[in-house]
This record gives C-alpha cells, sequence and structure tokens, in this order.
C-alpha cells in the first residue's frame, strides 16, 4: 500500500513509519520539525540522541534495504498538502501532526492560539486535500482518550447510544476535554466525522491513551534508528518522566493526591493498533473511533511501580505529592471500553516491572543527557494559583543525586 | 451596566447596541465591518440602505441624546481586544463577532478555514481577554440550534443527563452539525465551557434558531437607524430570503422537500433574549446554555405562510422545489425544549400572517435594491453533485415579473 505519514519524524511517527516500510508498503512521511523547534525554544531535548531525518531515512535504506521518502513542510500550508497528496496518492494516511502537549497548549494565550490554529486547521486542511485528490483514501487520524475527561459513566468507542424521554439514538459521545490542546482533538474529531458525514470521507479516530516505552522492533535493529523520548514538563508523558526521574534521583512528581486514572499503552502497541486500523480500513462515510490504550492505570500505581522497579536496579526512589499545576480531578470513576481492537486481533504488551526495568536500562545509557531543569513544572492550569514560594519549595524538595551534581 | 457589544454593526448587533443603550446603560461597539467587505466582495448588499457605523452612532445620539462608543478592529488581534476590555472594563459582552453562514463556509477551503479560523481563534482571544482583564465580567456568547443537528431524541439545553450501564451523569449534549460554520460554533461551546470551569469565567451560550424580521422598537424611530437585512444565498435566513422573493415575482426556493424542520423567532424575541440573558448573569465558574427560539416551523411550512401572505397583498407567489445544495435530512424527528427563556421572562412575538405582511411592507420600499443574481444558491456541501445544466434549469424556471424585468 501506499501510506503517508504526517508527523513522520515524531515520537510515534518515526517508529510508524519504519514498520510500515518493514512490511513492504511505500513509506512517504511528512514533518516540519515544530517538535524539535518546540524543543530549542525551551533549551531542552529528546532523552535519546535521535538523528536528522535525512540520517535516520538513510540508516533505514542501509539497515533494512528500504527507501522511505520524505516531504517537509506544515499541516497549515494547505497547497503544500494538497501538492503532497497528488504526488504520493496514499490509499492511507496517519495523522500525527499535532501539537501533542497539554501543559504547552495552556502556558499562554499564544501557545494556546498555536496548539489550536495548528491542530484545527492543519486538519481541516487535510480533509479538504482528501476530499479533491484521494478521496477513497483511509485517513487514520490520531485522538486522545483526554477527549473524553472523566465522566461519572462508562466511557464508550466514540458513540453512545441514549434513551431519552422515549425515544434512542446513538450519538458522540460527549466530550468534557482538560486542556485547550485536548480541545483542538475534540474540535478535529467533530471535523472529521463532518467529512465522512457530508463527503463520505472514511476515516478511523484512535483515541490514543498514555503512550510509554522507547524501543521498538525496527529501532532496536540500529541505534541510529531510536525515536526521540521526551521527558520534561512538556512532551514526557507520565511513566516516562517518572523513569527519568528514578534514574537522576528526582523524586516521582506526583501531582495532588494521584488518584488521577487513565488508559495506558506500550508504544510496540501504538504500532500494533495502527497496523490494525490501516490493515481494516473504514468504509467509504464511515466515522469510527477507537479506544486505543489497554490497561488502565492511577498515577499514584504508577508512580509505586517505578519505585518497585527502580529499588530492584538499586535506585533509590522517592514518590512525592507535589501541587498539582493542572485543574483536574484528583479522585474519580473511570471506565473506559477499549474492545474494538482487540476484536481485530491487538495482542497487548502489558506494563510490569521488567519492562520498566528495560526502559529504565535505555534511560541509564544516555542520562548524562538529562536536562534536570526541564522537570518541573512551571505551566499552571489556573495563572496566579502555584504562586512563587510553592515553585521554590517544590525545587528546594528535589534531593540531589550523589556524586553526580 | 457597562456593556460590549462585538459584531455592534451587524443584523443583530446594531439593534442590541441601542436596545442596551435606550435602557440607559453604557454601550460600547466593536466591528471591522467584515459582513460589509463579503457583501463587496460577493457583489451584493443588504436591501435595507444601512449608514456607516459612525452615522449610525451620531443618528442614535441625536434621537435618543445616548452616546455609544465605537472601537474598530477583529477579534483575530488578540491585542486589540485585550486594549479594548482594559479601557472598558465591561460588566457583560454581547459576542456577535463571527462569520454567521452556512453556506459561506462550505464555498471553499480558503472559506472553511476563514470561518473556524475567524470564529474559533477570536473567540479564543476573547476569553483569555476576559480572564485576564475582567474575570468577572458575564459573557452572553451567540451559539446556534445548528450545533445540535437533528438527532432522533429531543434536544435539551446544553446539557442531557445520560444513565448508563446503571450509573448517570448530566453531560454536554452531543452535537451532530452540518456545515463547518456550524462546527466553528460546536468548537466555540466546547472552549468557552472549559474557560467557565477551569478559570471559573461565567458565560451564558444561546444557542439562537433562525431569526426573522426587520424593525426593531428603536430602528423604527427613525430610517438612519434601520438594520441590515440580507437576502441573499450567504447571509439571508430562510424566511427573510422567502419574503425577498415573494415581493419580485421570484418562485420560494424550498430546498427538496422542505421538511427540514427548525426553530425560529423574531429579532425583536432576539433583543428580549439578550437582554434576559444580561439582567440575570450566570454564576462565576458557570456555563448556560439557552435554546433561543420560540417556534418550530418546516421549511414548507414558511414557504407555504409567505405565500398565502404575499397573495394577500397582492403578489403571485409560487412554491418550488429546488435540488437541495446541502446535505441533511428533509424528513426528520425534531423537537428542542426552549423552556429557560420563558422562565426567565421571554414573551414570544408569535410568527403569523400580519407580522409577515409587515415585512414584504418594508421591502416593497426597496424592491429597487434587490439583486437578483444573489438569489439562487451556488454553494454545494457537496462539489460536483449540482452540475451546471441543473443550475440553468433552476435559472431558467426563474418566472420574470410584470413590468419590471
Amino acid at each position: 500500500m501506499r501510506i503517508l505519514i504526517l508527523g513522520g519524524d515524531g515520537y510515534l511517527g518515526w517508529p510508524t513509519a519504519m514498520r510500515f516500510s518493514a512490511r513492504g508498503h511505500e513509506v512517504t512521511v511528512v514533518d516540519n520539525f515544530s517538535r524539535r523547534r518546540w524543543h530549542t525554544d525551551n533549551s531542552t531535548d529528546s532523552l535519546t540522541p535521535i538523528r536528522s531525518l535525512a540520517d535516520r531515512i538513510e540508516a533505514w535504506r542501509e539497515v533494512s534495504g528500504n527507501e522511505i521518502r520524505s516531504f517537509v513542510g506544515s499541516m497549515e500550508d494547505a497547497e503544500f498538502i494538497e501538492r503532497v497528496l497528488s504526488k504520493t496518492l496514499p490509499e492511507a494516511i496517519v495523522h500525527y501532526a499535532e501539537q501533542p502537549s497539554a501543559p504547552y497548549s495552556m502556558r499562554s494565550r499564544e501557545a494556546a492560539v498555536e496548539t489550536q490554529y495548528t491542530n484545527v486547521i492543519g486538519t481541516l486542511n487535510l480533509l479538504f486535500a482528501i476530499r479533491d485528490q484521494v478521496p477513497d483514501c483511509h485517513l487514520v487520524k490520531l485522538g486522545t482518550m483526554g477527549e473524553y475527561g472523566t465522566p461519572d459513566i462508562d466511557i464508550e468507542e466514540g458513540f453512545i447510544e441514549i434513551e431519552h424521554k422515549g425515544r434512542s439514538d446513538t450519538l458522540p459521545f460527549p466530550k468534557m476535554p482538560g486542556s485547550l490542546y485536548h480541545l483542538s482533538k475534540v474540535h478535529d474529531s467533530h471535523n472529521v466525522h463532518f467529512a465522512c458525514r457530508i463527503w463520505g470521507l472514511r476515516a478511523t479516530d484512535l483515541n490514543q491513551g498514555v503512550v510509554y516505552g522507547i524501543e521498538t522492533e525496527e529501532s532496536a535493529e540500529d541505534e541510529r534508528l531510536i525515536t526521540r523520548f521526551d521527558y520534561d514538563e512538556y512532551f514526557g508523558t507520565v511513566l516516562n518522566r517518572f523513569c527519568v526521574q528514578a534514574v537522576i534521583g528526582h523524586p516521582l512528581t506526583v501531582y495532588g493526591e494521584g488518584g488521577q486514572t487513565r488508559g495506558f499503552l506500550n508504544i510496540r502497541d501504538t504500532l500494533q493498533c495502527v497496523e490494525l486500523a490501516v490493515a481494516n480500513p473504514a468504509e467509504l462515510g464511515e466515522f469510527r473511533v477507537f479506544n486505543q490504550f489497554t490497561e488502565q492505570f492511577s498515577v499514584a500505581e504508577l508512580a509505586e511501580l517505578v519505585k518497585r522497579s527502580g529499588e530492584q536496579m538499586g535506585h533509590g526512589v522517592e514518590v512525592r505529592s507535589f501541587p498539582n499545576p493542572r485543574i483536574e480531578a484528583e479522585q474519580h470513576y473511570y471506565n473506559a471500553t477499549n474492545t474494538k481492537l482487540i476484536d481485530l486481533g491487538l495482542k497487548p504488551h502489558l506494563l510490569g516491572e521488567e519492562l520498566v526495568r528495560s526502559m529504565l536500562r535505555i534511560i541509564e545509557r544516555h542520562r548524562d543527557r538529562v536536562i534536570e531543569r526541564a522537570i518541573l513544572p512551571t505551566t499552571r492550569w489556573m495563572p496566579g494559583e502555584l504562586e512563587r514560594p510553592e515553585v521554590e519549595a517544590m525545587r528546594a524538595g528535589r534531593r540531589p543525586r550523589q556524586g553526580i551534581e
């Protein structure tokens, strides 16, 4: 198949590109390197020493004998996207090309506008380009479980049958997202659904949980193929952050009570899910939603798991509650359905101490690259709520590691 | 009260400004004249010969003795909006400043992007400006009944209690809007709701039905105060369009079967509703949704009403079904709740032949201003669906009026 990976230089995009290329598909990646740019702007970086896109593509050619094509440009540039589609005529598009961070979207008005502009207008441009260039193409769009928020009822996969005053209908599941980033994904979902209803496009919205892990089958073959690994307040997801904190001797930063429960999955399962979605496309006119996670955990449970695993490897790990920079329920009901990908054949890699230890081992190899300044949260959902003294107290609470600082 | 009217040069914005000014409030209007510009771009115009904003304000001063202040600028300009709020310190903001047309949003990718950018980013800028400048201010935001679409269950006011698998929660009513414009309003609603939940702002979302009518109490006092009246395919709402068609002898353009049912209200009731919302503000942190319409009609019912009323005045009126340029259900269940504004004291002006005849009389006064070219729909929800021959057939079907053409 001809497959286009939008955001193909990213944490998930690059491993996805290699996976489809390894399976013999004709793969093209598109990226504008905004993640690399945001890191430069913040004086942060990936823990893993990732190569440039051109070097990665060359290394992949050496290792696999397969060619990955690339285009450099932005989703906001409608004519660029249209040109890429008309040149590559993809049968499937995997769309990761968005600003993916909740705290980034909450740091300022400018960042909020950038996030909603990049994500919503970028996806809107893509929908028009698909309609006009490749209307049969299957769009596999990365959404997030965070679109649902934490309702007091079970979360279904995109739609819910509602009985009301003696009648019933199956309607989009109501959304109560927790950040302006998550809102951009809600907006996207509504726009993509519309394009399927009105223009007869086909799309799968993958409402993904929180991803953890570093290595995939392909990236393990050559160190030049490693994907990025973020642990900073903006782009680091919670388990990845905890693992870095455990290795450098920083208290694990549990926000508030730690009862926040979410769906999680291994990066290897992200690749499986995307493969399953592409191999089993939606029908023309269909907007399909899969909840893409394998297990639910609370933040406190994850912290305990990292503590146990770290201590097995000789790290002294402290779990500490920090003032929550977000506004969110810290104890709540959470039960989300995730059977559709299982029904298609997903075989989950479950989370356990062995998996965490394997992450800690890779992090240890790169511990000298850790930028400690980037770890504590500075972005607050409610400006003025966490004032300077509290941040200072948080910083003071950081236990210096022996011998390194 | 200090009241800011965003979009204060528009069909509803200008009458709203006069109403609050007449009641003794301190009124400021903001507009960037985009509606006037869009008309210029399309070689169309308001049926009524509206004055410039400065002339209107001067005429209002002469008539009422009251001063309305104005700022010219765009919602997309975040710093402008922030400046206006810091200078005027409004206690209530009535926000009409959006691209309000479904067909306009569907005419091209550029128009779709313009619509979602103007509306979503404009409102996002406003939310940040309120948070930072006037956090206690009550935002009265114009939404639309079109956000809900036509579900097979009763439509509630913004939220619905859902029982599911033995649990229950009250959640945002699911949205299935019918155009990229309506989607922009859905995005706005989610963003405004978030700002109330997270930042503690207060907002009322007025999910308004289709407005008809020309005259309000204040505009009737002096012809220089008349508001705009659009009848073109982009900005003309259905009953207003039918009335112009009846006067010029054009067949009433019913799209498809005409079973499309919607909520409607008189422009005089829009003013009542906005006054009631401002006089009874939401609580801090509250996001309140009112369904703002007074009666439900199908398009076919409206066409018959205009035909009867027109014929009473000696117009020969033909009702004709045209190929539907939109993709929408032409027969469907529709029952929407609208008790909240009634509970606050709304006294509806109901639609009848007398009201239609009064509209027809005003239109007759301005019939020489009608631009007939602007009447037939050229924008299609599904490009390529209505091809040229059909458009030609539609044009050929237009019956020339005696003596005028």
